[in-house]
């Protein structure tokens, strides 16, 4: 298939071509504290053959984890452990595809991911690439795939991305970062356990909380929103003020977090995130920053485009004595700063939905420049 | 199949049973005031062939309206239009499939649902029965649907029931009002456009909006909610509280109510409603009285149990100047009481959902009497 830049414009997606989007939705959910046990009844109904795995793509802090003994691995199933320490590339799901397919007689029952957003997002990449030829950097834009994606589930060990229940994967390419937009992206099942996010280190589990409450404030304050995204985005955001600035037990908290991600997730359905993740995508394509912290960086200094946002932010920061990395961009040259600067332009949709369709006579390359330096 | 008594108990949900469900969710969404105008294309891409109809069960109040003539039927489909009059019969399902059938000689690409509860669990009915032998009360119960339904699509014209969004379709049988409660009711695809709920007279308005309001209080209250359910609940509680108790514009209050039913439909996937819809299918099986309606006769006398909920209740009533028949039951003999108790005491999963494991000890007939005597 063709898909040359203009292809990939055509289909980047307006206020007006969003505005009745046949939304998928994960057809399938299970919640409860307990429930990944659930997995090996689901994958049965699922399976093919013996000879058509299950490929379970899990982050690698569970190997020889207690998680990793209940995974429900049999036949010729395969368990691919994955560092999430880096954000997921298309050259990773490429590799991922051709080793699959160079294992086995047989196309997979299905993909399993088993992690935070990365894994969440390579499994998603995969399952479409297995049922697609080329790269996935062929797909990185909106609506470019055109064959459905082998059956895939999703199962988040940290909260906030809301990768478990969007339409999206974003991946790392040569040329962008940028996500696989399309309706074959979507997970056919998601188990929602959050016992599974209770080793989370703190910071990260702020930076990826955080990733949540970023993207409602954008939801929530963009002008693509419309009734349907704007009851997702309260609810996630009214969740992640209870998480983040009351005092919940342990399990309240992991419960809520987890259901503030499904629903932020969500909230982006009829609507877009805006400014802090444009310039977000930048630092992860330039620096590597993962994404989570990545928002955090940019999210502190966007009080002129969020300014209630930000000053919760500043709170919830404070309550739980987060400091935020400095100097990330001191040593930066003038083209490393172009790259970023371009990187972020790029993501047209998200600067739409923040500030309309003038945006371009407020966002100018030396305005991300002055930001990009405080970081 | 069989369908004895014995094999419903079996399946009755429990509290346990319930807590790691496999829920389903309705794959496909569509919001946005005029999205009903996208139904063409929709089914275009789910037409089998043109002997293959869609048939259009439509509420008719529609009859020859604007929205009749929008409807996209070409080749053999047909539109077949509805009284919502009177609550769903089994009888009524099993007729519609008779004639459907009869009709053509290729099994319809699909059901399309136009309209209130009625007409939305009408269509999930007639789509179960067309691939299902035997007749609708075979399926009265939880999870005694065996093959797949045929595809079919919900288009709520009032707000409130939640029906576009969950696993059951209640239906008035011989011998019992009751849901056929399986993941093959839920609807394949749902449109949302609040404008077509704009013509809703005041009191309908009311009514089926307090079915919302008050599947939330009795979900939020029940000792079934996780975190999944009490998320969804919460959100649809609140845009009730702005629907019925703030001054929203017209259509912002349109776009909320239809936000709120689908939520509150969403919050039962974990849970159950309670006393209210309880002893609202019992003067529905008795009397014939309308579930939204029915729901409001009891709740108002149900303080005991709902203390807050029924406050604000009464706000809602009073703000809306809303006047509730009485003397319903005043004419009803012994043996009508018994029967609309026995309905109602039928009902285990929602009594347990209410009051817990020992709610005998609470709900006796004398009890249940006693509160029917005052509606």
């Amino acid at each position: 298939m063709e898909t040359s830049k203009e292809m990939q414009m055509n289909n980047i997606p307006t206020k007006a071509s969003q505005k009745f989007r046949n939304f998928p939705m994960v057809p399938r959910v299970v919640f409860g504290n307990g429930s990944f046990d659930q997995l090996g009844d689901i994958l049965l109904t699922k399976r093919k053959s013996s000879d058509a795995p299950f490929i379970f793509l899990v982050d690698d802090v569970f190997e020889n984890s207690n998680l990793h003994s209940r995974i429900p691995r049999i036949f010729s199933d395969q368990i691919i452990f994955i560092s999430a320490d880096e954000e997921p590339k298309t050259q990773q799901v490429d590799a991922l595809v051709r080793k699959i397919k160079e294992s086995y007689l047989e196309m997979p029952s299905g993909i399993v991911g088993i992690g935070g957003g990365t894994l969440l997002d390579l499994a998603k990449a995969v399952a479409i690439l297995l049922n697609n030829t080329g790269s996935a950097a062929d797909y990185q834009g909106w609506d470019l795939v055109h064959r459905e994606s082998v059956y895939h589930v999703g199962i988040p060990t940290i909260s906030g991305t809301g990768a478990e229940v969007s339409r999206t994967t974003v991946l790392l390419g040569p040329e962008r970062k940028l996500g696989i937009n399309s309706d074959y992206t979507t997970f056919d099942q998601v188990i929602l356990d959050p016992e599974l996010t209770k080793g989370v280190p703190k910071e990260q589990w702020f930076y990826t909380g955080m990733d949540c409450f970023i993207h409602c404030i954008e939801s929530l304050n963009g002008t693509y929103l419309n009734a349907f995204s704007q009851s997702y985005g309260e609810k996630a955001l009214d969740l992640c003020k209870e998480v983040f600035l009351d005092d919940l037990p342990d399990k309240e908290s992991r419960n809520k977090l987890m259901m503030a991600s499904w629903h932020g997730g969500m909230s982006i359905a009829y609507s877009q995130v805006g400014v802090a993740h444009a310039m977000s995508y930048g630092l992860g394509y330039q620096l590597g920053i993962k994404h989570g912290l990545g928002n955090c960086l940019v999210f502190q200094h966007l009080g002129e485009f969020y300014p209630e946002g930000v000053v919760i932010f500043d709170q919830m920061r404070n309550k739980h004595k987060i400091q935020l990395p400095k100097g990330i961009c001191a040593t930066l040259n003038d083209n490393d700063f172009e790259t970023m600067i371009s990187i972020a332009m790029g993501m047209e949709p998200l600067w739409e939905n923040a500030l309309g369709p003038n945006w371009k006579s407020v966002i100018t390359p030396a305005k991300l420049r002055s930001i990009y330096r405080k970081i």
